[in-house]
């Protein structure tokens, strides 16, 4: 029967909706392929696409645009309210503490809190294990600064998300792409011919809901990763800030979870699924810990204390997995409808990704699609994507477009994706 | 009759207590000398002192501490409840900001307050001119990297502030010592023979209430500095944290006041006046504006929120200059009652700045004097002080220690000053 159900949905005949069941669709439609794996160049490469990024993530996040650019999550899909009260109630109660410095490794309560969490992710981790850091992107470089120095070659998958590459650039880094699969993830053979042709310092990877494929590793995967990297002392910079995000299922595992030779940097935030604006992330950074730390005191200090506190209380008082699983069921739906419209306003050839988890789309347009000019074009129209050039390090993907799916949907995006639509066969035609 | 009063001053029959006149002392005292003009070495070394202040900074800060180490401001200082308040009643009135990021450059109340404020510095600031960071750590170590490169030589003071060596550090830089006066600041004629004899690619100075020294360079001073590194196009990172901290007279002018040239980038931090614990600080980079936001997009994205929003509403409407009268006036009367136990407890020969502003005192003991060994076991006592060696690119400093002033003062400080003066004697006759 669950094959039938999978073969009516494959044909676009019935859908299926989170926490549910599958229903006939009210209008039939048959999603188009998914992208092939990816074919980036076989040499590390100096990253060099820092003024694209640049220009693309100060303009991407104007309150004006229809936001289907940033991967940020629409704050009313944010637990805003309760977490505003509970820090408020923090402040009161303990002024001294909220207003003073919390060290590194940062506040203990939150670290609690996460190691706790992360006993779904399969890692038995003690607050000790963690850092908290200020934002995911904190987490990211002070890890990768613990591993590698200038010039040292990193691997990422490709196509990456583009902040990690923003890293590997403004270190003075080298990006190794790695072919990846956008239902599988980094492909094995790829990386076993890659780490023994290359001087490979450490791995970056976005195991769970990668970004912006949306694939997830499998647990033999994953362990398979780990023994080839630990063969080879290489260590793996795990960034998990999707993992909470599956669109169906339980909580996936995370390579640290597997972890034998304490090689694996574990790196999230809360931006992604409480509070963008709190700048709250963390890392379990294995062995290198001492360095994460002197790296973390000497670039911010400290992070900020309140918004430390408010989230350990909202983890530990909150309802995270209630929130959790309103979220997850919100961006199913939006991506479900986002594949839809791409299914109706895009030309033919367009293919597209399945997530498994997070909340974007992996567009390919037909060949010859130029995404920066859609980009240029869609933002004076007041709508906002993620083109694909920055995505790589070498600014492939020049047809591939990101859709942010983590937003309130209402007509504006449905008329968005129907200019969208016409925008690409204007440039296709001209 | 004012040079009368001065010389009873430096008799000690006499007492200036800020804001309010010359009194008669209770008990007669004889401030000790003043520390020489220091003399480091004339070329340029990397920095390994890491590990010696990675101990200190994770230690020194313990709750359960005398608080002579950090230069930290106590709680009981700080302006908590009303910052709280601000910070409560911003997150209720506008969630959904308060909830989102705010990306680079940050806050624009928040840099229209800093602008504004700056005006007193003698500053033409807009808003547009201003970077938030996550503290004023953070804003030095983006200033440093968008000069200056892995191996490139920067200028400091000596003594300085060990984060400022840690940033060097860390960033695989080069430290030059510069002489520097206990009273005036960094000395010009070795200023000039140091740029003209090395490939010096930036100054990081404090010359307002330099820290651990406490003087403040002269407006001419400040000028001639300028002058000398505008001719050679190198660019000053100017630390202004203690700036609006004088223990008297106005708010002193900022180096950026006299720049002529766009090559000052002023870095501050609202951490020794308001709230360490928000993490909010600041920097205006002049022409290094733009590689400074790229920086900071990919070290942590964004600046907390709250936090921001919250310090621009108390510099709006909470009374920052009525608040700052009042910290200046505990600093002074804090750092007269020190500078009182120094010359009690401390043994003879022992020398002591007198600062103009900031909150730390910088004593000079006996030659033969080990202040890493009194760090020790004055720490097992349960008191905390700032040993020399971490003020040093070299670990120079071996008989200095800094005491923090910005404490709140009671009994227990007494009785730590008697302890440190008893630890001192007894480490000099071991």
């Amino acid at each position: 029967v669950l094959q039938a159900y999978r073969l009516l949905e494959d044909r676009g005949k019935i859908e299926a909706r989170p926490q549910s069941g599958y229903y006939v669709r009210t209008r039939f439609w048959k999603p188009p392929a998914e992208p092939d794996i990816s074919r980036p160049a076989t040499t590390s490469t100096k990253v060099n696409i820092g003024d694209m990024v640049l220009r693309f993530t100060q303009q991407v996040m104007r309150p004006d645009v229809v936001p289907l650019g940033a991967a940020v999550p629409g704050p009313e899909l944010l637990p805003t309210i309760a977490l505003n009260r509970l820090a408020a109630s923090i402040a009161r109660r303990a002024p001294r503490a909220s207003i003073g410095y919390d060290l590194p490794p940062g506040n203990e309560r939150l670290r609690t809190q996460v190691a706790k969490h992360m006993f779904n992710a399969g890692c038995e981790l003690g607050p000790d294990d963690i850092v908290t850091t200020c934002g995911g992107q904190e987490a990211l470089g002070l890890c990768l600064r613990a591993v590698a120095k200038p010039g040292d070659t990193i691997a990422i998958e490709s196509p990456t998300f583009f902040g990690t590459l923003q890293l590997i650039e403004l270190l003075g880094m080298k990006a190794l792409e790695i072919p990846t699969h956008p239902r599988n993830g980094v492909c094995l053979d790829a990386m076993r011919r890659a780490v023994d042709r290359n001087a490979m310092k450490a791995c970056l990877f976005i195991p769970n809901y990668q970004n912006p494929l949306g694939c997830r590793t499998s647990d033999d995967c994953k362990k398979a990763l780990l023994k080839m990297l630990a063969e080879r002392q290489i260590p793996l910079i795990e960034d998990d800030i999707y993992g909470d995000l599956p669109l169906d299922g339980p909580r996936p595992k995370v390579c640290k979870a597997f972890d034998k030779h304490d090689l694996v940097l574990l790196c999230s935030s809360f931006s992604k699924t409480l509070a963008p604006g709190f700048r709250v992330g963390w890392c379990a950074p294995g062995k290198f810990r001492d360095d994460v730390i002197k790296l973390k005191l000497y670039s911010t200090l400290a992070t900020a204390t309140v918004p430390q506190m408010a989230i350990a209380e909202y983890l530990a008082t909150g309802g995270y997995e209630h929130h959790l699983r309103k979220v997850r069921k919100a961006y199913g739906e939006n991506i479900e409808r986002m594949s839809r419209l791409v299914t109706e306003h895009f030309p033919a050839g367009t293919k597209l990704t399945r997530p498994a988890g997070g909340f974007v789309l992996w567009v390919e347009l037909p060949a010859g699609a130029d995404s920066m000019r859609l980009y240029d074009r869609a933002l004076k129209l007041g709508i906002s994507i993620a083109p694909g050039p920055i995505f790589s390090a070498k600014s492939k993907y020049a047809n591939f477009v990101r859709l942010n799916c983590g937003l309130e949907w209402n007509d504006r995006v449905e008329r968005a994706m129907e200019t969208l639509g016409r925008l690409i066969e204007e440039g296709a035609s001209a």
